[in-house]
């Protein structure tokens, strides 16, 4: 029964029942002044930014996986936005991170890779995301916030790199990828004697540090449980926050490969140990949401979540699905860098389905404009104010998404029609990539997969498309690249 | 804001304002009472299939597609059973209505094909769904039920064969394909010349005939607001039998190639032609579930959505899409047999997603079950009864699906492992099946895009499959093809 049936029910109840007009009048007057004291004595929104690691597109419930389950995650894609075309602006983490927290490109940042052998940073890494770079942290900072960052940050691991020295209040979490420092092997091929490494994992085989602000305080980390304890951060930070405007930036490990899930969800899902990790995750998003009830802040709460990159399908079953997408991790087709994106604030935000083109590029001004913040003015941002998008339904402002490969456009979308100058096997994206001559050009609204080449009959659109790669590959020189500073060791 | 939250809210208002506590006592018993009433008083349920024509798994939002927009379809998901693993007999036409009708596999009841030119029934066939066969229709008129059948019919269009002869009091629709008795071209290749056919059908390319119970009552067809009219009879059908048990057996010719929409809806979808017809068939599903809820009758009603098979690769992209699953409609892979399926009956099916193994031959003995009737017993029936699947959430009764190409068992899944002894190409269902020795295995829960072979792994299971397919195949012998029933002409 929806909320409105049971309203119904219960009026006619009443009715029968012949309660007095008045009382139903004064109890009618009631609600609605709760309701316009509640909405007018708001304070600044808080903000929880979700997200996950090498999730694919496919691989939630409300995303069409068939036997993941993710009830709390289709329950607020159900209640909020569920953005189908929602990017990243790198199929890789450091990059894609990178251009979350800054609002501007990796090639514009310093993160973006120049060299297959570095496509993130590493436990060798000297370098970071710059620290002049402002990130949504140091914006919502300067505004009054709480902030914190509670699980992987992928951003340099040096102190003056770190969450603490960029804009966050309190650090929690494993300041790389869960894969980093293995013990007892060095390449990622899948052979026979890794199979287990994968369908067993231990922690031990990965002697990756778990931070507390800037102090190791367990290493390797317990990875097994590390889902279940950045919940019960990321939980603590709520409920001890929840008299001031707060960001929790909550960075899950999972599901990337080495996959673990905790003890109660380890064999539970269908999907084997990658299913058990994302069953998880949708646990977690379900006790953040509980805590943000039970909290009394929900409905001043926006809640976004979306993962980093496309799947890891070199990992075959252990790692994800992209679903009807092609393409995966560390490729510039569809399937490696648009996610699975979900919005969250009720009453604000609007249960509906978005096909707006959006981008993780796009939070920090949209942060901004939801605060009434102004954004710096001495740096160009490559994100756009999505705020309208989310609050009037209004059609999106974001025209425009960059396809980078390292340095290089090797894509671009422009509405409807994405234009692929190179790309890359999903099998092994770190070879050469194809070079398309003439590029192939792709209706992605009718054809999300990417497999009907439209260029033939469009051949004012290819060109229209080359000539906005033109003018934004001149606009700008990418500086060194910070992934190339590291350690000869 | 959830039924239950708004309940809670409630409470909280009237305990505020002290209505006195007999009040409310007296006004939940009253609704206890209504509730146990409703429940004792029913009479038989209504029963409504839908069935979509070559939609693909992977073409309802709700299933992963990002730019077919489906709220109505969507919402009884989220309100019914979202039947993840649903399954039809056969990955054509003819062969799998044959299943679903008569709760026997193709090869059983004599729809088989045998022939890669005679897929299904055509303008040139003298055959159909056997007159001995007990259909759903002849179960459910036999015990009390008002029968129609709306829409697409393909089990021969002979008199002998049409549905005013297997059980059904009204027929109304094509009683074939709408591609079939083409007056412009024969081959289904899609040339340039072709591309506007299928872009821009007009209905009389088509002589297909519109029928009212045996009669022909329009030639070719109006197919351009095909879809509209067999809503429009639809809701007639559900008014007119609101205080009688009825079976109303929507079969839509959508959105099967060439693709028409209704005007208000052409042209309206991002996903092309294509879109606009679903998003048609979505608003007609909408339309049923309304004159239900309008007539007083949705909650004695179970609606089953699904489709007939997978989508038709070969028309590009106008044809669906199987989303994660791999394959299509003519290829034993899960995209040409696994259909998206949804079970809604407020009240009585609660919300959930199921993953168990499920068919349209189990209709049959689920409706039979459901309404207390008894099975015919001078036959082998293929289906199982799913009543307490939808009822009980209990575990499914199915452990097996035969994957037929023709009148061979190709492929079978016990469990959740499948193994393929011969697959299709799907761009090119006709041709010769690629032999697979040793056959091909997949774990479908962990790998529902059968993209990793474990038949090395688990040789016990591979024999055990191949043992289930061997007794399967020599329980009986197929009777000879209606198929192969046709005109010299």
């Amino acid at each position: 029964m929806s909320a409105a049936q049971f309203e119904n029910k219960v009026w006619e109840s009443l009715c029968n029942f012949v309660v007095p007009y008045w009382l139903v009048a004064v109890w009618l007057c009631t609600c609605i002044a709760t309701e316009a004291l509640a909405a007018t004595s708001a304070q600044k929104p808080n903000i929880v930014i979700i997200l996950a690691d090498d999730l694919g597109y496919g691989d939630l419930g409300s995303f069409g996986h068939p036997t993941i389950k993710t009830p709390q995650l289709d329950q607020i894609a159900t209640e909020g936005l569920k953005w189908t075309n929602f990017y990243v602006a790198s199929p890789s983490c450091s990059a894609s991170r990178a251009a979350l927290m800054s609002g501007r490109l990796p090639a514009r940042n310093g993160t973006a890779p120049t060299d297959p052998a570095r496509w993130t940073f590493n436990t060798n890494s000297l370098g970071g995301l710059p620290p002049e770079e402002y990130t949504i942290a140091e914006l919502l900072k300067d505004n009054g916030y709480a902030t914190a960052a509670i699980g992987k940050w992928h951003l340099g691991h040096l102190p003056k790199f770190l969450p603490t020295n960029q804009g966050f209040d309190y650090y929690f979490g494993i300041p790389f990828s869960n894969d980093m420092a293995p013990t007892l092997y060095r390449s990622r091929e899948v052979l026979p004697e890794h199979v287990d490494m994968f369908e067993h994992p231990q922690a031990k085989h990965w002697n990756v540090p778990l931070m507390r602000n800037e102090e190791i305080i367990q290493q390797p980390a317990d990875q097994e449980t590390i889902t279940r304890q950045y919940t019960e951060e990321a939980v603590r930070f709520i409920k001890n926050n929840r008299s001031k405007p707060f960001f929790l930036y909550l960075a899950h490990n999972m599901p990337h490969v080495p996959v673990f899930a905790s003890p109660a969800f380890r064999g539970k899902s269908l999907r084997g140990i990658y299913g058990d990790a994302v069953e998880e995750l949708d646990w977690s998003v379900g006790q953040v949401i509980d805590a943000l009830k039970k909290s009394g802040i929900a409905e001043n709460t926006l809640v976004i979540f979306t993962s980093d990159n496309g799947p890891w399908m070199v990992m075959n079953q252990y790692g994800g699905s992209a679903g009807m997408l092609r393409g995966a991790k560390g490729t510039t087709w569809e399937g490696g860098m648009r996610e699975p994106t979900i919005f969250w604030w009720p009453g604000k935000v609007k249960s509906e389905v978005v096909t707006e083109m959006g981008s993780t590029l796009d939070l920090l001004p949209t942060f901004a404009a939801l605060i009434g913040a102004s954004l710096p003015k001495d740096r160009v941002l490559d994100g756009y104010d999505l705020s309208a998008v989310l609050l009037k339904n209004a059609k999106g402002p974001r025209q425009v998404m960059f396809y980078y490969r390292f340095q290089e456009v090797v894509g671009i979308r422009h509405g409807r029609y994405k234009l692929h100058f190179k790309t890359s096997d999903p099998l092994s994206p770190s070879d050469a990539p194809v070079v398309h001559e003439p590029p192939l050009l792709f209706d992605l609204l009718v054809d999300p997969s990417e497999q009907y080449d439209v260029a033939d009959q469009h051949p004012e659109i290819v060109n229209e498309l080359i000539k906005i790669r033109d003018e934004h590959v001149a606009s700008f020189t990418p500086p060194p690249s910070q992934l190339d500073l590291v350690t000869n060791n």
